[in-house]
């Protein structure tokens, strides 16, 4: 893989990369057609980190149909699926961690300790790997966009991050490959989120300037859905992910909640 | 600099580089010639990198003749002296860590806490920018060489890393920038540690197996000399840096002392 992207760079061919864990989606389909219009050659990594998942969370579960995400890379016109082992991207003696600590030790990094060490790792190693000049993110996972953003600033990657909109549902759940947890039940269920982030959205271009109130609409709005337990559904920084004291110019409001046992996060950028 | 490298790399130019923090001796000397023989381009940092230093340690008095550390680049043939200044690398808001916690807990990690995550971070920045080829290290901070190369493995870095033997004084006291500190009777009380190294090869060479047995001679060597204070003096694995039980294939004498107030480091690779 290194080889070939080496060889690519020099022939002034620019690499598109979209990393992602499989399972692909609409929201992943839509981080690949951008980044087929932008790059001549186009990598897609399929990889489940398993050092971004703690000792309580669903690695063994984690779906797996590499047939159909392989069939979509096809259609979609990827130059190449990359689908490293974890025995190739973790041999004996490995031992090396990236950490970006202040955007890490909030909201997801708070409820999954080790996660975006994790992230910050993997992600490092195949940029690595894959020598891209451009790489493609989901806003759903906000955190780990403006993380990944950091990094690359951070550790002087030559690497342009482009995060794209989230892709939803018609009902506007956002795309996840965890919404196939949700029983039938579970997923009506699980609009409430994005429910919650609309109501938030609608405080706030009416006026409301107070985080605590704005913060106060979205918590009600989830308690009206019972099976829905939240996690955090706060108002914050876009760039820095820090608590804000009053609503912003442009303000992130971001959340997550639990539906029985599946995890679901989402977030929305409201500007004032 | 990084758009420098992006076209030389592009035109198949092979680019060499050895980071340093300037004042620079016949050891880093011996890097630039061994590196100018090997490549088509060849870079040499100069960046006195305060994330590796202590609040105790000697960041402000650390030297800095930059007109001769020029002149040194210029008779060697180095095409560029890149010179980045703290603010450039660490501007607001930087906050990313790289760490290789297992290499850098012992020896240099014990004495000096956070050094190994700025060298590690640093360098990782330093491979960002100058994109080598080939980076050199001289083999005087091993601990620091055997951190560079587990990092480029673990972070899938296209940098072959090339650890060169230590130039020595006359008398066998290994260059540093730092032998510059020592009072006229302290550089000569300095070669102590060079001679326990020697006396810890010698027992080996005569058949001593086991480990203790070796670092007792190396002490005793260090404790002829009345100016001199042990900090560690041991016997270790090349590559892990670990402990040893017995004197094995290849072991590695490492050891650190201080006279008066200057903190030395040397080394000696010793196969059986």
């Amino acid at each position: 893989m290194a080889a070939w992207s080496e060889q690519l760079r020099r022939e002034r061919v620019t690499i598109g990369f979209v990393p992602t864990m499989g399972a692909l989606h609409d929201g992943h389909r839509s981080l690949i057609r951008a980044a087929r219009l932008r790059c001549d050659a186009l990598v897609v990594s399929i990889f489940v980190n398993p050092t971004q998942f703690g000792p309580a969370e669903d690695l063994a579960k984690y779906p797996r149909p590499i047939t159909q995400d392989r069939a979509l890379c096809r259609e979609e016109g990827v130059d190449v699926c990359f689908e490293p082992t974890p025995a190739s991207m973790y041999p004996e003696g490995f031992q090396t961690i990236v950490t970006v600590p202040e955007i890490a030790q909030r909201w997801e990094g708070e409820a999954r300790p080790h996660h975006f060490a994790g992230v910050a790792t993997v992600v490092t190693k195949l940029f690595g790997i894959v020598q891209p000049q451009l790489a493609l993110f989901g806003q759903k996972d906000y955190q780990q966009a403006a993380l990944v953003k950091r990094l690359v600033a951070d550790l002087n990657f030559g690497v342009t991050i482009d995060v794209r909109p989230t892709i939803r549902e018609q009902d506007g759940l956002a795309m996840s490959s965890r919404n196939r947890y949700l029983s039938p039940e579970n997923r009506q269920a699980a609009t409430i989120l994005y429910r919650a982030l609309l109501a938030g959205r609608l405080a706030i271009r009416k006026g409301a300037r107070k985080v605590p109130a704005v913060e106060r609409i979205m918590q009600q709005t989830v308690g009206q859905e019972p099976a829905a337990r939240i996690e955090y559904l706060t108002l914050c920084d876009p760039a820095s992910l820090k608590p804000l004291a009053n609503v912003a110019g442009r303000t992130l409001l971001l959340g997550a909640i639990r539906i029985g046992t599946v995890r679901l996060i989402d977030n929305m950028l409201v500007k004032r």
